[in-house]
């Protein structure tokens, strides 16, 4: 008998007759001759009202309050789904992150799962009955307050609880088919990944595709738990996360080895912006005074650049991209400083993208670089700063040319889709 | 230092604004040097708007579910009044029943307290916190699971805490300004009472009175903790509910001792209905059967009348009140013994009401029956089933004729306010 995991996320039980259907797809999974553990997030937009609600009441609310208040959506869709499963004839229980053994730090609002016991899981499934958990939640080590895990968490809820169950593998259901080579909104060339590694599907999530959130990746490669990411709207296989040395290699439709791709995927985001600090004194240390700054107001930094000194003045200019949303606090932060490390000012840009082109291929290949840039040089894209890791090349762009520069570097490593096109089944998110 | 609780219930934390104005009220109540613990309601139609998401799912919810489910209401207003409290300046936390150590019995959705064990509720009072509980709701103390307490049960859920915390009175904040002699929305003149003892407040509660539930008031007379009944919405002092012995006798204006109230108040309900089994064979034991087969369907019957036997028939007729609600169980129940008892027919009535005058009073007056069936006579109400405890007399009548019933035993036992009418604060319930 095998034992799976499967999580449903707010679109696939977003009303009563959504419930039902997730109600359904799970039975159908137990009935296989499974043992089920079902992983659910709160209901369409109840998280978000509950956020208004509390924004209503407190303009900053307190960190453990808000845990307590939002943990209620996923505990409502739970009790709801285990009721759908009781109507279709088979036991299930719902758990609270906190009844199901999710032991966390006691950061609140964005805790960590440091343990999981299971106990009163492994009591429900030796009775045959279903078990359906809270997602984003658990209950922190220390206080025995509850907690929430950050964005994403409920995925990573679902990986946790796989690894701890030794489940077989981890089904993410979602509203797209999978992981795709490109944004098919912006790359209607993209193609469905049947199967995709760890390392790479790290870099993509850091890079801006959102089907999967970097935390609960990193939880399954250290876990090594298998994902399946598929659409909760059909019946098509979705994308295999697994490791590398697990995915099988490309073959033609006679069966013969073809090819590997040196590229999985062309990531993009839009959520950065550039902050350049010009004229920082060539001192050493300065750049460490103005990055701890930063940290310690818990901002996360993405790229960073900095130019040779200037031998005339012997100053330099520091680039660095950073989520959009923090920049007003970096802003500030620099202000604070300015005096003290001595720079002359802060240009700030948030009409930029970057796109990032990833693959365990480009290992071994060193022509991936020069074949990126002379795509995006043809298709007439200036790029900013530039930015790579082992399996991972971005570029800054500037935002109006994200969409060219994807389609470009998705043709030149041979990605577009022969043929009709490919459907692009859910609804982005 | 006094330690007390106040239960909040869900009209006065309908929206964003009711709870900051009930984080002022308890603000200031800590301010003047007391411990304080808060139990809370769920907001407005939480808990309806929540059921009707069960019914959409299931027709029938499963019961631990549904608890599950419920609970999550309190749960969401507790945090939000702590999140309120915080930002007046004052430490508060929010516990679920589970995390308050209300322990129940196993018995979803009519589970009973069977102990409390307040380990973090004392803990957080002896750091100087405000504790919010979420009323409702407890834990089973077999399964671990989420329970909740039936009807009226928040109220009980702030008397036990009293009682186990040792506090020195539990107020219980409504929507009304207390208790009064009769309902003031059929009856003008009904005047608020400011004292009343647990014995006359459990029957006006199981005779139609609205303001406090019966369990509620058996739990704080078992334990002896004094309710006071008020307006969340006035500063105005409601209604002490206490032992009888603790009652100050009434005086007049220079405190000279006045004569006390045969009657404490006039209580009625229209939510009954009769059901009368005509033609029962006089046999040993057939009025057992009936009941039992009612009981055994969970139903609770108020008034039971049986004529004497008809000499000719050797049959009788048994008649009895219950909810309104339970009338058609109870039918299916009989017509499946129609048989075996033998009996003839079954009449239905629910347009009728019950109208009970309540006192300690009487127990040493015997005119009290007399004087109470004479104004129901002079104001032209024919008189149904009657039936008596210690303290009570109660008469079904015709649905139209409740509000001439109440106002006539009102006026007829001298409750009746002289000079201006009373406000009445409330919206009613």
């Amino acid at each position: 008998m095998s034992r799976v995991v499967q999580k449903f996320g707010g679109s696939s039980v977003a009303d009563a007759d959504s419930i039902k259907r997730v109600a359904k797809r799970v039975l159908a999974t137990k009935q296989a001759g499974n043992d089920v553990v079902v992983v659910i997030s709160a209901m369409g937009d109840t998280t978000d009202d509950l956020l208004d609600l509390a924004l209503q009441v407190s303009p900053m609310p307190a960190a453990r309050e808000l845990d307590m208040l939002l943990t209620t959506g996923e505990r409502q869709s739970a009790a709801l789904l285990a009721m759908a499963l009781h109507d279709l004839g088979v036991e299930a229980k719902s758990y609270t992150g906190s009844q199901a053994g999710v032991i966390t730090t006691g950061k609140h609002g964005d805790a960590r799962i440091i343990d999981i016991t299971p106990g009163r899981i492994h009591a429900s499934l030796d009775e045959g009955s279903i078990v359906i958990v809270a997602g984003f939640q658990g209950v922190s080590q220390d206080t025995k307050d509850v907690t929430t895990l950050g964005r994403g968490a409920s995925d990573t809820t679902a990986v946790a609880l796989a690894a701890a169950l030794g489940a077989d593998y981890c089904e993410i259901y979602t509203d797209v088919d999978g992981i795709f080579t490109a944004d098919p909104r912006i790359c209607p060339k993209a193609r469905q990944v049947p199967q995709i590694s760890y390392e790479e599907m790290m870099e993509l999530a850091a890079s801006g595709a959102k089907v999967l959130h970097l935390r609960c990746v990193e939880y399954a490669r250290r876990e090594n738990v298998k994902i399946h990411v598929r659409s909760s709207f059909s019946e098509r296989p979705g994308t295999w996360v697994m490791d590398l040395a697990d995915i099988s290699p490309l073959t033609d439709k006679e069966g013969n080895p073809m090819e590997q791709p040196l590229i999985s995927g062309v990531a993009h985001t839009l959520s950065e912006a550039q902050i350049t600090v010009v004229g920082v004194p060539d001192r050493v240390g300065e750049a460490a005074t103005i990055f701890d700054a930063i940290a310690a107001r818990g901002i996360n930094i993405d790229t960073i650049v900095q130019n040779v000194s200037r031998i005339s003045s012997n100053r330099t200019d520091i680039s660095f991209t950073l989520e959009t949303a923090d920049a007003r606090a970096a802003m500030e932060t620099l202000t604070s400083i300015k005096e003290q490390v001595g720079f002359e000012e802060m240009l700030f840009d948030d009409q930029i993208g970057k796109v990032s082109v990833i693959g365990v291929g480009m290992k071994s290949h060193p022509g991936v670089t020069a074949r990126f840039f002379r795509a995006l040089a043809d298709a007439g894209v200036n790029l900013g700063m530039i930015s790579t890791s082992e399996i991972r090349i971005s570029v800054v762009v500037d935002a109006g040319s994200v969409q060219t520069a994807v389609q470009a570097a998705h043709a030149a490593f041979g990605l577009d889709a022969d043929g009709e096109a490919v459907v692009y089944a859910g609804t982005g998110r």
